[in-house]
């Protein structure tokens, strides 16, 4: 076998050659023990950037970046395991509802998690408000939990894919993120190292999502789904709405309270008294449903549906939620609250139009919500909440947005761009579906 | 002015934006200090590859990468300075004769070349071949140098454009060599820091030449003219033939036996008597002859060629050459020679159809005469002696090359690689002529 020309690799690269296994897979073991150097990646990543990577070439990728670390096996344990995973957004809390309804369902839901960066939460941030909740656990001790109460939820390991460790950082400053082969190979090396059986993609087109055009999001979808299927994995993708937050609340510790409060059945008000909620749970059950078909083929999707809901709304799920945080030392009803709150009115009336997703998730990350850094310091306290989604009544003088954190100031500060990334206007908008399609 | 964002930078250009002056002179400040990653300068120079630059991104490029370090100025000295640069081939070695030649002329030659890389030869590297010959002269040394003789030949000093140091060394192992920016900007921001006034550039194309194609010689050769002309310099281009190598021999202290012998008025017949120095020569005499124009605007071209000629053949170009190699310590009486020679006959009889000029270069830097790292120890006698050029009658069991070195064995070696990269078939090729074009 030739050994690896780093120049010549990334050479046939430029040039639009097609690259085969072996070389992939020999360019991310070397990348990864530090024999390719961070330089030489980044030419590659820029000349993936330009040229793609084929199906075969994305699909070798993923196994090469996956084949970087420990690959998690589920020995003498039979049970259909389960993730998801969303490309992310404002609000997105669904996992934390989705989980317990599966775990509850009877199947397995071993979950890792990422930390938001950017405009969007990450699922590891919002479970580190609850105070005492680990989410550094190995992968035995991750094993055993699993194993005990049919779901954990943890942070990425050194262990697990660390190729993508060390690519993801280099693709961050090196304006290389927004390369479709480079996202999927992404996603689809850490969730297939889960060892799991089956994954639904919760993949988000609109303005606050990363692709922001359905087509190139449906692109992702049918993108992630052909290299899960090539690996022999069930796989479903929802192209779902994220042109406004998710919910109620954006923030860690409020969107922990907003999962809580819809585990056990509660509804929230808005300014005409439509259920915030509503959008969240919707798609928390539909998310839930589909994982739950992908490990009982044996029932139709509308019977997993029905099953999901009443698993909801007897408690069931709200159980095993509480047993996941309490399995992993988090203390809930210790869970923080802001002790500042200011109330952003609406300036006119009419029909809220529209968000500006992104411009709100950034409002939030400003606010300590999130980071713009991996070494930023989230405040788990700091969030929004919404008190009228889009297309709602409003009058004008109404509350808009409550805006929580610890510094009253800056909570004012912000009032000015909220009221500007929430177009209110004279007629009903167009609407749009939550759930734009299932592939 | 905004700070460098060196993320949103490489997007800029990965997006195919156009770069201000201001921050390109950032970039590559940050670049040369260290404050931009080498990963990060990668990723750009790939993104240059896909996108190229404007005319005026190239020129700001230039001015950055010039005045990230020292740039030469002769205080009082009023000679018309001028220089050649060609973009390299095998046996090139006409700057050691032109700068003699307009040396004698009346003008000053304060040139700083390069070492060979690849199948290419360096004329830093054929100077170091004459015993006690010393291209690592500090800068005032060189300024008195020129003052004195003017002319001086030296290696470019770590003073002189470290960001293109860098640049170099890095697209050199990132796959980002061949784009027409990043080329342009390497040539002419070293030419401009050495402070004259005007420049001849030799631009070669055909099998052995960087760019193998007319076209993109062309278009590499009004790039490099327009910046040139911007920056208010005089400058002309040749676009001339590169499909064999240029002379007798191909090799370090061969190369130097060949100038000096041309100076001396020395002709070297081939198989049928043909003068095997005749291209080295004439393209020796013609950029002389523009470098002069350049400088003598009053005189016509004819009567630059003129003068050149008459001071090739009074001799007074060879005083040159020997004040210059003296001044520099160099020993020219005592110039090696290789212990070993080995003839390749013709296998065949026919016409010499055409040298595979790439292929030639590779197999002497295998001999060599070459490096292909920068850390490779060039062999000073090494070389190649060819007995007929393109379109020359050979008989079968006639000479075609010899092959010079230390190793019998090595030399024998090459015999195989060597008749197959050379040609002979039974009809005359068309000629091509030597110097295509002058812009």
């Amino acid at each position: 076998m030739e050994p690896l020309l780093p120049g010549r690799f990334i050479r046939r690269k430029r040039d639009g050659q097609e690259l085969g296994d072996h070389e992939i897979r020999q360019w991310i073991k070397a990348y990864t023990e530090g024999t390719v150097a961070d330089y030489q990646m980044a030419a590659f990543l820029m000349a993936v950037y330009f040229r793609g990577m084929s199906g075969a070439e994305t699909f070798a990728l993923v196994k090469a970046m996956m084949a970087s670390g420990e690959v998690l096996t589920w020995p003498g344990y039979d049970l259909f395991k389960v993730d998801k995973h969303s490309t992310g957004g404002v609000g997105d809390k669904t996992s934390l509802i989705l989980a317990p309804i599966v775990a509850a369902a009877g199947l397995a839901v071993p979950m890792m998690s990422g930390r938001g960066l950017g405009h969007t939460g990450g699922t590891l941030d919002k479970l580190e408000s609850v105070p005492g909740f680990n989410t550094q656990i190995d992968l035995p001790e991750f094993d055993r939990l699993v194993r005990a109460n049919r779901m954990g939820m943890i942070g990425q390991t050194t262990a697990i894919c660390p190729a993508d460790r060390k690519m993801y950082a280099l693709r961050d400053v090196t304006g290389t993120v927004e390369s479709l082969p480079l996202v999927c190979a992404s996603i689809m090396s850490k969730k297939l190292a889960e060892g799991i059986d089956g994954l639904v993609l919760d993949v988000k087109y609109g303005n606050g999502a990363f692709f922001k055009e359905q087509e190139r999001a449906r692109e992702l979808g049918k993108a992630l789904k052909a290299i899960g299927t090539q690996y022999g994995k069930k796989v479903v993708v929802l192209l779902t709405d994220m042109n406004q937050p998710l919910g109620a609340f954006a923030g860690n510790a409020l969107e922990i309270f907003e999962c809580h409060e819809i585990l056990k059945g509660a509804t929230r008000p808005g300014v005409r008294g439509q259920d915030l909620y509503a959008d969240t749970r919707a798609l928390s059950l539909e998310l839930a449903a589909q994982m739950l078909h992908l490990g009982r083929p044996d029932l139709k999707i509308e019977a997993c549906r029905a099953e999901c809901a009443r698993l909801l709304e007897s408690g069931e799920a709200l159980k095993h939620f509480e047993l996941m945080l309490s399995s992993q030392s988090g203390r809930l009803s210790e869970l923080p609250r802001a002790p500042h709150a200011h109330v952003v009115t609406a300036d006119r009336a009419g029909y809220v139009q529209g968000f500006d997703t992104e411009r709100i998730g950034y409002i939030n990350v400003a606010l300590g919500a999130g980071r713009l850094k991996v070494a930023d310091v989230i405040d788990p306290v700091a969030g929004l909440e919404f008190h009228a989604k889009t297309g709602d009544r409003i009058e004008a003088g109404e509350p808009l947005v409550t805006v929580h954190g610890r510094d009253l100031q800056r909570l004012r500060d912000v009032a000015t761009d909220l009221r500007a990334a929430i177009r209110i206007g004279d007629t009903t908008p167009p609407t749009t579906p939550l759930i734009l399609a299932t592939l």
